[in-house]
């Protein structure tokens, strides 16, 4: 029996990772985020994909108190030795409600493409998916947002970013055009959101839309790290964590009615 | 009631991080490694800062089949659609075992020399530190590798890439001696390795050995990246979860005595 | 700000539960998957419910070596001192691959007899559903077993404590009739697996399919405390987790071309 | 390479648990419960042992709102598709803070009763242990509770479910004499608590202290169903994870100073 991979292997003097030494070609060379791309293309970012792959990461990095973080400074009130447990915790809710539009986004746009022709301009494309999910009463990802309305600041920045770098493409494009049909459909205007730009601006970048919540997940990661280092710098009894356990626990109106030894 | 919070805040059309304005401030400016710099210190790096960072949450990100990516690899052929649960369980082996000597190396060198004065130079600090261990029993955290023997390659890289930049301080210089010395000691060399390493130049870079162990779990989330990615590129029946499951269902032997219905 | 829960309320001297005093009327008086029963459907079961819920929970708490009972031993042996961290990763993988066919199964027969008529007997609905199914090259779910073929041994015990506790109606019968039409459709007998049965007398029992799953995986949590005490009692050198681990390192074949620093 | 387990077995008819045919012996007869007794003691319980287990888990089960009923509701949240994970997000708190102790009593009950013999009795072992951890400065696991003062109402309910079963033995006893002689050093009474009193029963029922947490955790999975079936019934929108997030966003305060890009 042998289990192939082509991800990394150890000897005693040497680390292997994607084809690379570790020690002689990575460490001190690249940036933790691109070590996500290599993991996904096995290859080494370009200088312009790695900036771009750290935009992004460090856009859905952090967004201060969400369910995530919260769960992460409740798990850690319970069990602050086992700080890995905090981190799961805040990851476990990365599920299809806040981050799923990202790859719901990119196989849109990737399925929209490849049916209805690339050779289509942005204009036309946007017209026929945006019919195509009309016509079978589907819902359209990445759009939406219940603080940045209409305006999610951070999806104007990554799409500046992406053409300044080159990775603007027709995906990216496709998304902006769709979001300007929509509005107009709509008659009013709804926020294309840091998610659903991301999702396009990764597919410009040739990543499959399977493999970009684990990219998500991994900013979250970095992100919670914040959460636990206030946890720890608050103390215990001042944690919000504490406060927050204190506050449900002084506010919960108890609603079942007493139904005795049935 | 209000919950205070340092770490991040969200308005219609801004998105505050630490002080610093997400979108102006940070997306396209920092990378990835340094969002846990600035959850840990609520600055943003230096360069110099920037750079040990992401060398060294490189250099703990990836090293192939460990317990934790299988883990990951097993998790996520039962969810694939939760990736999200995937990396977790790869995190929630992130104990005591591989990782927890890191914060006990910055924890043992922070309250040698706190208690030993930081007066003393590397040797003599070296000295009372491994006398006070041996004395009282404790093992020696940091020390010992499975397969990088005598040598762990990120060692020495580390301390390299630490001296550039201005890491190499006390703590660094003081497990290095610890190193000699145990050596010595022992009359054979024992691996530094670099968890121990790092929990030394993490001291240096005057980071609280309880928040250490967060940045591995980040790191490692990265990491578990191309583990998922190499699950989906593989295919479910070729996929080394799949491959370990069908092995070990073939090679279990059940040594239960039969004790039938007591 | 006030949050409603019917699930349970603490004061100084008695604890709630779902309407019940947790002393006077729980403990000593039900068995720990009533409160499952007494979650989901806010009072406690009859004898024939519990015993039946029991029947349910026991045949699928455990089954030897599986992926998730696997990744609770290698969480494990990185986190010795979180055993809730080794339980959680075992549970994560409780995903649609092997657990989802319950509540699929359990909605497949809960549309279709909605949608042909409760009044129509075993015998046509199953046609109507199969039929269905096939016109839409929808998969079925709840057959298949990679071991138990081509008969599942739990799945007639368990319709046969559902007939003597009165849970064996119409979505069992329907199910098993679906079981004989599709062997027959195929030609060759197709197990009717137990997480199907399950779902199908579970949905007997009236309990909604979306809460099916937690079910599962409160059972499965139950069962990963055996592992969890064999690798305690193995001790860690011979734990399954670190000889896991080493057989992996040792029959690893690293497939990535060495690429040099590009 | 053979792995060995006696936790399970499956071949294509049979299903082996710790020596028991799982349909023949298992399904239909056992509890839930008794599931985590055969998997820590390799046998099926007695009906005393089942009860008495049975009485522990119900015990610990549930208890309203918690740090981890809430990260399992805000886990639901966001990934609704993903119940184990929601599940698995509420186990991850249970560390030392809430649950340590029921190992910690065993541990220090087991650790003085042999040092200082078992033919002492039970007001002597007490004063002993007390003396000792007063001489350590060591806190006093088991002791003390945030809402259920100066009694914990489950305590005395196990304690007498355990006289009536014949599992109030030595270790029962003295921590019972512990509380007593604690109290009385102390001036005040200070609340037994159930998770204390647990430690000291199952130390009686004779498990080994390192298993106990994971009884805990698997008691707490089966609770956690309540929670989710709550947010099911509520819908999304009503659920007690979107309510805590919407007031927490509207609760908190941001106290970073502006730093503009530093």
């Amino acid at each position: 029996m042998n289990f192939e991979t082509k991800v990394g292997f150890s000897q005693t003097d040497k680390i292997f990772v994607h084809g690379y030494d570790l020690v002689e070609d990575l460490i001190g060379t690249i940036t933790l985020a691109d070590m996500a791309f290599l993991g996904a293309k096995h290859r080494k970012p370009t200088e312009s994909e790695s900036k771009m792959l750290n935009a992004i990461m460090v856009s859905i990095c952090e967004h201060g108190f969400t369910p995530s973080s919260v769960s992460t400074r409740l798990t850690y009130l319970g069990a602050p030795e086992a700080a890995q447990a905090a981190v799961a915790a805040g990851l476990l809710g990365a599920g299809t409600v806040y981050l799923g539009a990202m790859e719901q986004v990119a196989e849109m746009l990737e399925n929209g493409i490849r049916q209805h022709g690339a050779d289509k301009n942005a204009t036309e494309l946007a017209r026929l998916i945006l019919d195509d999910r009309t016509e079978k009463g589907m819902q359209l990802p990445g759009f939406g947002h219940p603080i940045h309305r209409p305006v999610d600041p951070r999806t104007g920045k990554l799409f500046e970013i992406a053409k300044e770098l080159g990775f603007y493409k027709k995906n990216s494009e496709t998304l902006e055009e769709i979001s300007r049909q929509f509005n107009e459909r709509k008659g009013k205007p709804i926020t294309l959101n840091a998610v659903g730009a991301i999702g396009a601006i990764l597919a410009d970048m040739e990543f499959d839309h399977r493999v970009m919540r684990s990219f998500a997940v991994a900013a979250r990661a970095v992100g919670l790290v914040a959460h636990i280092v206030e946890e720890i710098e608050s103390g215990r009894k001042d944690s919000v964590g504490q406060q927050l356990f204190d506050f449900i626990e002084d506010n919960t109106k108890y609603t079942a009615e007493p139904i005795g030894n049935r």
